[in-house]
């Protein structure tokens, strides 16, 4: 295989979350833009919600950055629901062309990816990624009604009521740089335990991550942060342990958004968040501040799918993944060269 | 808005197709690299053969450029699946950065402009663009299982079964030329037929048309060919109707895909072919085959796609709907300027 990381020259120019109850009264509850008390946002159904609140995340990086619609000329979004009605209903009021993706949980990567290629090389000066997933639409979806109270397995992670936008633009308008890329392959290593998305994941993240260092001629220590999208504690575990046993421990400076945006011991989400918005909104509201603010200076963000299908699930396969990884910077650290 | 179309300079390097039966017994059936008997391609659920279908086609046009999966950077593809798993299942096994899609029926076209974009920028050597639709999964995923036998409306489309593939590449080793993209925006119309496909993604292809013509200079009489996706009968008059009444008819050069894939009086096919895998199978051996030997000169290929969800019907949501266009040129066209 080539090459697969890639050096760009972008940065995020804005970014903005939206979250629901449970998310707001979570450890870093305090950060996020926007939240709803009754994760409705006035609306009938789950998944007008949930397009409601891409809609909202977009408009708030847009007023956060003092940009317009007409400041974008790409959005890439994508969601968890089936056609992706998330994206397709939130944003189809903006005037910008649209470009949908799906990527399962690793779709804020993906975009942001995308996005960060395309400006970096010149097709586009500006372009935004969006994001998002809704504990009440995913879950009657992948696994049953809410309303059937079904018992939840101690691997079972809690999908995340939460939009991410980010309007990616050239590096001096921006206060966080991407300073490199490296799309993930399709990884499938025999777990078929909808209940263990961890389980599943956890290889593509370590297979993208160990192609990063093989590449890039970094080591672990050379970050302050290793983040993935929503592996929860038992996928973050087994990351750590494959990572290990491939001679490139990480644990010391590893972290994932679905172990963030809980709390373990009061909030009974099992192990951990999950979903597009998991990531999406910790990415924008919790990492990206503090990469503003020199409190980290270097991170590795990898957003994490599992491309699971009940269906497919019921006709007997296991679930492939995906990991897509970003390289990110504090603008002091612009001088760092990687590779 | 901004500017939304952009001159890109790159080619598609090779492209193959895989259908099934009908469209092997209908007017081109003659021209598809592979084809199934029974639909099946040896798999024993529908949703397998669509992935199957999905990796015969890529493996099919890498052979015939004479590449291997490791001359390809990245793969964008897509499928009308819930989750996409006609893709994620179908190319899991290329050890390539796999980037999923959702444009419904725009995939191929959304996959090709991107490739395109990041080729000709530089960003990628080489990148693949896949595309695929089974009868048998996407009638009973969006309207009912074929086994009900549910009585078909004159404007219905049937779903084809075919899958394409392209390697999107350098124009120097390409005998089609990509000479422009111009990415869609999301419309609707206030259609909510789920059996009229067609009138609920004309506007989009007419919005995006009346773009091109305007940002590029150019009118339709400059093409052999304005082609769209899977209008079909019902969307493809819409469509040429919209376009005179804005002053900019296109009957002349105007066809569908989804118009040429199925005879129209012995299929019983009602208002012609739909799916991801119309347009791709179409373009990948029919229409890039006719620019190959210059028999057609100038193309514009515009991909259509209706996000419909049954759910989100339900729900009482109309349908909203994105075209993606392509320019193509002959090789021979190559000093032919465009804006």
């Amino acid at each position: 295989m080539k090459q697969a990381l890639k050096i760009v020259n972008c940065g995020i120019q804005a970014a903005a979350s939206v979250v629901g109850r449970v998310e707001k009264n979570g450890p870093i509850g305090g950060v996020f833009d926007l939240h709803g008390e009754d994760d409705r946002f006035g609306q009938r159904t789950w998944e007008k919600a949930e397009a409601e609140m891409q809609r909202l995340a977009l408009n708030t990086a847009l007023a956060k950055g003092k940009l317009r619609e007409g400041d974008l000329e790409a959005i890439f979004a994508g969601d968890l629901l089936n056609q992706c009605v998330g994206a397709a209903y939130g944003l189809k009021d903006f005037s910008v062309p649209y470009l949908g993706l799906y990527g399962a949980c690793s779709t804020a990567a993906e975009g942001l990816l995308i996005a960060s290629l395309l400006v970096s090389n010149g097709a586009f000066v500006r372009a935004a990624a969006v994001a998002s997933s809704h504990n009440c639409t995913a879950e009657r979806q992948y696994r049953s009604p809410l309303e059937y109270g079904a018992q939840r397995a101690p691997t079972a992670q809690w999908t995340v009521t939460g939009a991410g936008a980010f309007v990616v633009g050239p590096s001096a308008a921006s206060d966080v740089l991407v300073r490199a890329v490296l799309p993930g392959t399709v990884i499938e290593k025999g777990v078929r335990d909808a209940a263990n998305m961890g389980a599943a994941m956890a290889p593509a993240a370590a297979d993208t991550l160990l192609r990063f260092f093989r590449e890039s001629n970094t080591v672990p220590g050379d970050f302050d942060l290793i983040v993935t999208g929503d592996l929860g504690y038992e996928g973050g575990d087994i990351l750590c342990d494959l990572m290990a046993i491939d001679g490139v421990p990480i644990r010391d400076v590893y972290n994932d958004c679905g172990m963030m945006i809980y709390n373990r011991d009061t909030q009974d989400t099992h192990a951990g968040g999950s979903g597009c918005g998991c990531s999406a909104a910790v990415l924008a509201s919790y990492l990206l501040p503090k990469l503003k603010s020199g409190e980290l200076r270097r991170v590795l963000f990898l957003g994490t799918g599992a491309m699971m299908s009940p269906q497919i699930i019921q006709q007997g396969e296991c679930i492939p993944a995906v990991a897509h990884l970003l390289c990110l910077s504090a603008k002091e650290e612009k001088e760092w060269k990687l590779c």
